[in-house]
């Protein structure tokens, strides 16, 4: 979102199960994601609660548009994909191959992993849906629903978690999102020790 | 919100776990709150996109207002008691007492119920916090903050999870809270069989 809107910006990694008392400062809820405007002294903290700030102080390519039934329905979605996918595919899929991994040092689930997978398909399906009936995921424009589903769904294919096979609309709409200039430096991002899949970073999969 | 705003509304009894088809063509996700507005022939869904509708269609009463830093803080604390709080405290004594009474008709486990109340503790503890800094939860007025709040207080209240003792700031938001014509109508519902404590529906307590 920021990147859309040409906002500059740092990232700072952050990790949350590490409970740092430097970040419990700052964020008392111990989650990610949080930032700091340093220059005017605010911390703002909430995925939803930034983005809707920067939605309201810079006016360059607004994500939450359109009337009031279409801003809702684009914060409908958001909310489905930072909530309803996030915790039925990303935090089982996270949980199992990194936390795993790098905290607990044991290995994954099989059942949870396939589990998170077949949760993505039917989530998948309902992608193809929504973008059989409309130009982008919220709507005739490019929103925030499009970015959260984008961020959510790199997540959930970077930990092996997605298989594109049967979702084309999906697929096609994933596939231009790779090639955004404000998406394709956090494509090129990796986790310690967790090498994603070789199909990945390429918006041509 | 809608009763501070002065918005009609009749309330729908839903038992999200039925998954009623017609409730799932209404909300893929099943979830609720779900608000149809017949006349307009809108269907909203997902609280605080619902809130955000109301707040941008209705003026009376702003309960997002002020400066966008401001609002981000609203937006903030609002998201902790739908999300933290909803997950720490009111999610696991929904299923203890709620779920396992009327659904599975086993007993609640007394180690979950614990630990539910032991991490209310100290979400009030935040609260006494904020409250010893604030007029209100999220700021100088009153806001979405203190609605959130209040709904999900109200709810571990009514399931026997909150222990007032030693929570003299909240315990005193709170009262003042139950006595609003938009709050009283809320703490007359009852859910079946399952009994609120003596000192739920006072607001003197």
């Amino acid at each position: 979102m920021l990147g859309e809107k040409g906002i500059g910006y740092d990232l700072v990694r952050e990790s949350p199960w590490a409970q740092r008392d430097e970040f419990l400062d700052m964020n008392p809820a111990g989650s990610t994601p949080v930032m700091a405007d340093t220059e005017r002294g605010i911390t703002l903290i909430d995925s939803q609660a930034i983005c809707e700030y920067f939605e309201e102080t810079v006016e360059k390519f607004p994500l939450i548009s359109g009337g009031a039934a279409g801003r809702a329905e684009i914060r409908r979605l958001t909310a489905w994909f930072d909530q309803n996918f996030y915790g039925d595919v990303v935090a089982p899929l996270l949980h199992e191959r990194m936390r795993k991994r790098l905290v607990e040092r044991v290995s994954p689930d099989a059942r949870v992993l396939r589990e998170a997978m077949k949760r993505a398909n039917t989530h998948m399906d309902y992608m193809d849906y929504l973008l059989d009936h409309r130009n982008w995921m919220g709507g005739a424009t490019m929103s925030l629903a499009d970015v959260t589903a984008a961020a959510q769904l790199s997540v959930a294919d970077y930990l092996g978690g997605i298989d594109w096979v049967g979702h084309e609309q999906t697929k096609r709409w994933y596939a231009g999102f790779k090639s955004r200039p404000s998406f394709r430096p956090l494509l090129s991002e990796r986790m310690e020790v967790i090498v994603p899949p070789a199909h990945y970073e390429k918006p041509d999969f």
